[in-house]
C-alpha cells in the first residue's frame, strides 16, 4: 500500500473544529486506499504565543537557545495528543510522537538544527498495523538527547524528510490556499492555481516570498526526489504538484510565475573610489549586523569612481543606513542615499532557458507602462526588478496579462 | 555541598514576573551554600487549559489517555525553559529537563503513573558543575519512551522522588501559604502555622482536604525519609517542616490541627435486612460507578434490620441517588435519604495515641455548642465527624479555642 505524508499547518490545526477536519481528510485519504502518515504545526498563533514568552524574559544569548528549542517545541506536542484522539474517536487508530520519540536524529544547532537521521522502526510498525502515526512537526533530537528544532518552514522539513525516508508517493502540504498561483491572486484578478511546477521554480517562487512553503522545504524535497503537493485543507482541490523538471510530462510553460515582495529597501553609497576589495568594506559591517543583503549592483562611472547599491528587508533599512554612514566616511565616500519605498518583482519559469526575449518582453511591458526599473538582476530561470512600490500591483497585471498566465497553455506570443 | 530540592506550583510561576521572583528564591538558596535542584509545574492555570482542550475532543476511551499525558506534559516543558533562562540571565548556569530527559521511569499506567526509577546522572553531573538543573513535574516516561504523568500532585512526587535518589537534605514545596496551619486561617482567626508536623499527621491532615500537599507526596516523602518543608514563594518565612516522629525532637503536640472539608454528601439506605454480603450489593454498584465512597456506618436495630450510611463526594451524590434507589429495590430495602449539605471535621495529632480524652474532650465542645454529630470515625491518630454544613465554621473555631492551638506549646487542658 502507498504512504502519504499529509503535513498540516498552523491554521488548519487552529481549533478542536479545525482539528475535526483534518482527520476527516486523513480518513478520506485511507479510504482511498493509502497508508497516512501525519505532520502537524502548532495550533493558529502558539508558536508566536511561546515566542512573546521568551521575549519577556529578554535573554538571547547563545546559551539561550537550547531553552527556547525545549519551549517553541511544545506547541506542536499539543497537537498530535488532540488529532490523534480525534481520529480514535473517529475509529481509526492513531498515536502521537515527538521528534524525539520518532527519533529525527539531527545536528545540535538549536534553533535553526539540521536533520541527520530518521529512525523509521516505529512509523514503518505503525503503517504495518493500521495505525496513524501523528508527528510533531518542527522538531528533532540531537545525540545526546536535547530538544532541536528547525527554524521556519520546519514542519514542511519534518514532511519531506519521513516522505523521503518512508519512499512515500507524495508529501502533501495542506494550506489555506488552493495551490501555488501564477501570482498573488489577492493583487491579479486572472491569476490561476498551477496544476504542476518544477522543484526549481518552485524554490526561486519561494524564496521569493510566496510564503506557500519554505525554500528548504522546497530544496530538501528536490534532493530526494520527494513529489511535493501544495493543496488547500479547507476544500478539495487537487492543489499543486511539485515534481522534477524530468519527471514532468507537461509541455513546459515558459513563465509559471509572478513573485513579488514589499519587504525590500534600497542602500546606495555614492561616490566610491573603484579599488579591489570596496565591496567586502561595505557589505562586511552590514552583515557583521546580520542583516541580510539580497540585490547588489555596482556601476563604474567615466572618474573611476562607482555607485554601489543593494537591497535589505526594509525592517533593517534604518540600521543598515545608520551602518553605512559610518563606512561612507571610513571609505571617504561622498554620501549614502536611500530608498525604502520599492518593491521587487520576480518572472520564474524554467522555459526561459530555451526562450530568448523574455527579459526584453518584460522591459517592454513594463517601459508601456512608464515604470521606471531601478535594480535588475537574473538567474537561469528568473528575472527580477526593482521598481517604486507604488506601481508593484499596475506592474504585476500588466506582466500576467501580456504573458497570458491565465491561460493554462500559453505560450509566448 | 548539601543539595535542596525546590518545587514551585503553578501558582508560583504563573507569569514570567513570577518566574523571575523563583529564580531570585533559587539563587538565595544557593548563595546560602546549597546545590540547588528545581522542580516547577506548569504555569497558572496552564493544565487546566490543556485539559479543557481535551473535553472539547470528548474521547475518554482508556486508549486517549497515551494523549492525554502527550497534551498534558507540555505545560511545564514551557515553564522548565523560561526560568532556565531566566536563572541563566540572572548569571546562574542552568538547564532544563523533561521527565523523559532525566529519564524518571513509570509503569505505562498513562494520568496515574508511578515512579519506577530515576537516573541520576545527568542531575549529578549538573549539580557537579555547578549548573540548576530545572526538571518538568508531574511526569515521566515509560520502558518503551511514551510520556506518562502523574496524576494530581504529580509535581510534588517528582520533587520528593528526585530528594530522595539524590539523597536531599531537604524537599522543599513552595506554595501560596505559609505553611501548613493549625486549621483553616480564613475560618479561624487564630489559625497558626506549624513550626513542625510528622508525615503521619501531615497524611491525614492531607488526605482531609487541607490541599497544601498531596498524599502521594506526603507518603513517597514518609517511605524515604525525606525531610519535606512546605513554605511560601511570596515571602522568606521558615514553612512547615514535616519530618519522621522519631527524628522530631520538639515535645508533641497533642493535637497539631484541624482538616475540614465541605465536599461531602451523605447517603442512607434505611430498613436494609442484615444479612452476610449486604455491604457489597450496597456498594459494588456505587464504586462499580467510580465513585469514591469515605465514611461508612452501618447500626443494627432491634428488629434484625439495619440502616446503612456512608457519605461521597458532593458531587458524585445525584449519580449515587439514583443508583442506590434502583439497589434499594433489588435488596427490597425501606427507602433512600440522603443529605448533601454536610462537612466533615477532623482533628489529627499523634499525641491522641498517649492521650485518652480527646474525643469525649471533642464531643463536648460540639454539645455545648448545640452541634448535632451525624456519624464518627476514627484513625489512631485522628478523629472525624460528619455534622451539617452550616455549623461547620462554628465547630472549627470553638474547637480551637477549646484546645488552644494558637499558643505553640500547648498541652491538653
Amino acid at each position: 500500500m502507498s504512504i502519504v505524508v499529509q503535513k498540516f499547518g498552523g491554521t488548519s490545526v487552529a481549533s478542536v473544529t479545525h482539528i475535526e477536519r483534518v482527520a476527516s481528510r486523513i480518513l478520506k485519504t485511507r479510504r482511498e486506499g493509502h497508508s497516512v502518515v501525519v505532520v502537524v504545526s502548532a495550533m493558529g498563533d502558539e508558536t508566536d504565543r511561546l515566542d512573546s514568552l521568551a521575549q519577556e524574559v529578554d535573554y538571547s544569548q547563545q546559551e539561550a537557545r537550547r531553552e527556547i528549542d525545549v519551549l517553541l517545541s511544545s506547541g506542536e506536542q499539543v497537537t498530535i495528543s488532540l488529532l490523534s484522539m480525534t481520529l480514535m474517536k473517529m475509529g481509526c487508530r492513531a498515536k502521537s510522537y515527538t521528534g524525539g520519540q520518532i527519533r529525527i536524529l539531527t545536528d545540535s544547532a538549536f534553533t535553526r538544527a539540521r536533520i541527520h537521521d530518521v529512525d523509521t522502526s516505529k512509523l514503518r510498525a505503525d503503517i504495518d498495523a493500521g495505525v496513524v502515526p501523528v508527528i510533531a512537526g518542527f522538531q528533532g533530537v540531537d545525540s545526546e538527547g536535547n530538544i532541536t528544532t528547525f527554524g521556519r518552514g520546519g514542519s514542511d522539513t519534518t514532511a519531506v524528510a519521513l516522505a523521503a525516508v518512508l519512499e512515500a508517493e507524495e508529501c502533501q502540504i495542506f494550506t489555506d490556499v488552493k495551490g501555488v498561483y501564477t501570482t498573488d491572486p489577492k493583487v491579479v484578478e486572472g491569476a490561476r492555481c498551477l496544476e504542476k511546477i518544477t522543484f526549481e521554480e518552485m524554490l526561486e517562487l519561494a524564496s521569493l516570498g510566496s510564503g506557500v512553503l519554505h525554500p528548504r522545504a522546497v530544496s530538501f524535497a528536490s534532493k530526494y526526489h520527494v513529489p511535493l503537493r501544495v493543496l488547500s485543507s479547507f476544500n478539495d482541490s487537487p492543489g499543486t504538484l511539485i515534481t522534477n523538471e524530468e519527471n514532468s510530462t507537461m509541455e513546459q510553460a515558459i513563465i509559471s510565475g509572478i513573485a513579488f515582495t514589499r519587504d525590500e529597501a534600497k542602500l546606495t553609497v555614492v561616490g566610491v573610489k573603484d579599488i579591489p576589495g570596496i565591496a567586502f568594506k561595505i557589505l562586511g559591517p552590514v552583515s557583521d549586523a546580520n542583516i541580510e543583503v539580497d540585490m547588489i549592483v555596482q556601476n563604474v562611472a567615466a572618474d573611476k569612481s562607482t555607485d554601489f547599491t543593494f537591497t535589505v528587508r526594509r525592517h533593517d533599512y534604518a540600521q543598515a543606513t545608520k551602518i553605512l554612514k559610518k563606512v561612507a566616511k571610513d571609505i571617504d565616500a561622498r554620501e549614502v542615499s536611500g530608498d525604502n519605498k520599492i518593491a521587487k518583482l520576480s518572472m520564474v519559469g524554467v522555459g526561459m532557458r530555451s526562450h530568448a526575449g523574455v527579459a526584453s518582453k518584460m522591459f517592454q511591458v513594463l517601459a508601456d507602462e512608464s515604470i521606471n526599473i531601478l535594480m535588475i538582476s537574473t538567474s537561469e530561470i528568473r528575472i527580477s526588478v526593482v521598481i517604486s512600490e507604488k506601481y508593484l500591483e499596475l506592474a504585476a497585471r500588466a506582466l500576467h496579462s501580456a504573458f497570458d498566465l491565465a491561460n493554462e497553455n500559453s505560450e509566448l506570443a
